[in-house]
């Protein structure tokens, strides 16, 4: 019966589930996913392994100068990450401040990665001006993979609208609907 | 009485302990710490809020032409960090490869801090190297806070030698021991 | 009486006032101004104590895609400014080339700020073209202080439309003028 | 008569064809050109020298927010590299990809300037992506000589806007087409 | 007669002195000039039409590992500095922090150049740490001149070893001395 | 018979002789190859595939703070080139500056390999004093491949005095040697 724990395992059980809770760190990734790249999958595999969950964030705010709306951002990033065999990521769009978008879903920390110096310029600015936001809220910088950190997702949108082959940039699902919907 | 627990309730009680331990990330930031600056403390406190553990790891290998005895700058920064009031952090010295200071401590990150695009360029080549000799250990960054990005142990050391103030850059004992070391 | 002077005194008088004007450096610090930030600020300030006369020269170009109307821009520097307490300012508007607003305020030196190797970039870049365009106009950059270098105003007008708090970034007044063009 | 030739010698000769027109390195230096600067032109005069062909490549794709016609753009460049008597060059037009107008005009090479470390960034990452496409073309970067490392056509076209004399950046009838489109 | 001057001019007279004198800027350009280069006389040429005064400040303290002793540094650049023409350069040596030297001279700033990002990393990092030390110091920043900012003492030392041609890099009779220097 | 030859035919044929010989580009690829990386070998197979003919050039006067002898530096590079079937490379050494060097071989080109903004600091301002020395030699650059972008000899010898992996960096003969070398 449920009543016969002894009352100091039941202490030691409450411990480790507070703990547990925690302890547990939540980091978002956000991005305009537009679209995803494996790039972008890069740096989701590593930080999934890193973080307890990791929260990929697509922002709705960008769709207005966006190739593809926000949906469709958001269900190729589902397809695409799926195979990657992780399960510990969730994922949610989101319009506003990524440091609202962090403190909405519990994420101590946002994830971002660096190619190179004029990232490097750009982010450390951002972060600095959203720890002066939330300064409860870190951020925390991946240096993009050799394999995939000259890719750009503004220059995968730029060669595919001049019928270039964008199969090495982004997986097959992603490229064929980028294609589709240069075409409407 | 212990045998008492439903045979169910065990199981989610070893599968919340198993979770615990195996999700827990432990980290470990390197340096030489010669000595231990305002910018290495700003880094320790906020990578001990990310991380469930955060080895602090003095290099031994860097001893020869370092200010600080390898045993003076590991109590430095022992003193320093113990005012940070932060109970999940280990101090370690390694002499080696950092990868293996991280295999050897179960960390599967490595933090390093960025002030500014030179720091950037080693580090993401150093990160790369590190990453293609330890697949499983992660570097991440954390760009320097605004107020300490500025501090160089390098340049803290110059300007005690000649007679600089660097009550700005380093605590107060570690002044002191900078200036006793620099006298003797 | 006046026509007392002894005439190699009035000779020594008029040198000092001649010395004295030819010397003082004027210089001017150009932007947009689309808001002022504590940024812009700091530079104003430390400038002032440098040169004998600041010119604060709000560029009239940039309207078309500013947040706020030139004189908008003009009257909250002005607001700004004056809490500094610095009384060796000026300010204008201008509409056209930097180095023709220098010539026309008898300005000799042009003030930049430099935040990250990204502005240093553009920067070096645009003071190069101006040295060929004007030898006599030099540029003169400080490096922004710590506590304001990641400041952006392109990223504080960000920031406001998607409902942030830019407490940290522009001054009271300044932050209620953003809140106010933007709702309108 | 030809059928005299001893046949040993035919071999020869044919060989030293074939090496000749195996060997032979064509390279293509593509940009807008709107305008072609001086900088351009100390790249294109630099280029002739290394390799013996250069094809000029002017992109047809950047003219709708260019300031001159691809016509006028083309024009001009063979106008101005007309004076600087190199005979290794030709002048294309091109439409999508430079990797593709690359492989239409047989250029194993596409050739770009480097000014600064902004512009590195971009074209490291561009020139990665190229390869990614097109593994048999290669890019090689000059850097930009100093007396001319600081013209950038897009500030010359904003400085030409303002009134400004642009006589420093580009030749006398590139700076007259200039004023003229500006003026309509 | 003296004695005869109206006293309201007397006043006024001595008010146009103490304006003069207080709003006086002295800039102190520090460097180790081992050997001075058309870099550094670039430099020179610039800041001392900006500044009232401007402090040569041959640095003692880099004297063990410089190619030429303490002495002949100074007297190189004086030599060199004579052909500039102009009347409001001092020459002096320091031996310690440049800030100190800026006090000792009543400098209020320190004048440096930049001729890429490796430079600004460091040069903004060390004003950084001069601010924090002496905030009544400000340092400017001079890009280099596109004609001499490729210049660096270390590469024309290493050059003059070499038995290269330094006569491009720097004057002649400091080509001399370090050719004669090299011999011994 | 060879007599037979028609005149007209032997004038085109020592054209094409005279041609092939004049336009053949030669380049060189200087270093100290301490030892020779996978980064090496990646730029001296793109190179070998652009100039008619490579020079590899290992540099003597590197050898006092070098890790291998100059000899073995080269054998090393001459094995590990051998694996790459490209038969238009040549090796020599070389004590002196490399625009020397190069005139010495031929060489109207110096090839250089940028892996970063640091790299491309540094490497700008040498390729710009070389042009001062000799004008006549150009220098060229190529980006590093991403899979081998991240490699410094430096840091090689690093990793290997600590006992590390070095196999990802270097090839087998090289890694063997390297870790003989640090033995004795």
């Amino acid at each position: 019966m449920v009543d016969a724990f002894a009352p100091e395992l039941e202490l030691v059980f409450l411990l480790i589930i507070w703990h547990s809770i925690n302890m547990s760190t939540t980091a978002l990734y956000p991005g305009s996913f537009d679209p995803v790249t494996f790039g972008h999958l890069d740096i989701i595999a590593r930080a999934a392994r890193i973080f307890d969950t990791l929260v990929l964030a697509v922002g709705a705010h960008h769709s207005k100068t966006s190739l593809l709306p926000l949906d469709q951002r958001l269900s190729l990033l589902e397809t695409e990450v799926a195979t990657l065999n992780i399960n510990n990521v969730k994922f949610i769009t989101f319009d506003g401040l990524v440091v609202e978008a962090a403190r909405n879903h519990s994420a101590g920390v946002i994830v971002r990665g660096l190619r190179n110096t004029t990232d490097f310029d750009y982010e450390a600015q951002m972060a600095a001006m959203n720890a002066a936001m939330a300064g409860e809220v870190e951020t925390v910088f991946l240096s993009a993979s050799p394999k995939t950190g000259f890719i750009a997702s503004s220059l995968v949108k730029q060669i595919a609208r001049m019928g270039g082959d964008i199969s090495g940039f982004v997986p097959p699902a992603t490229a064929r609907t980028v294609l589709k919907a240069l075409k409407t």
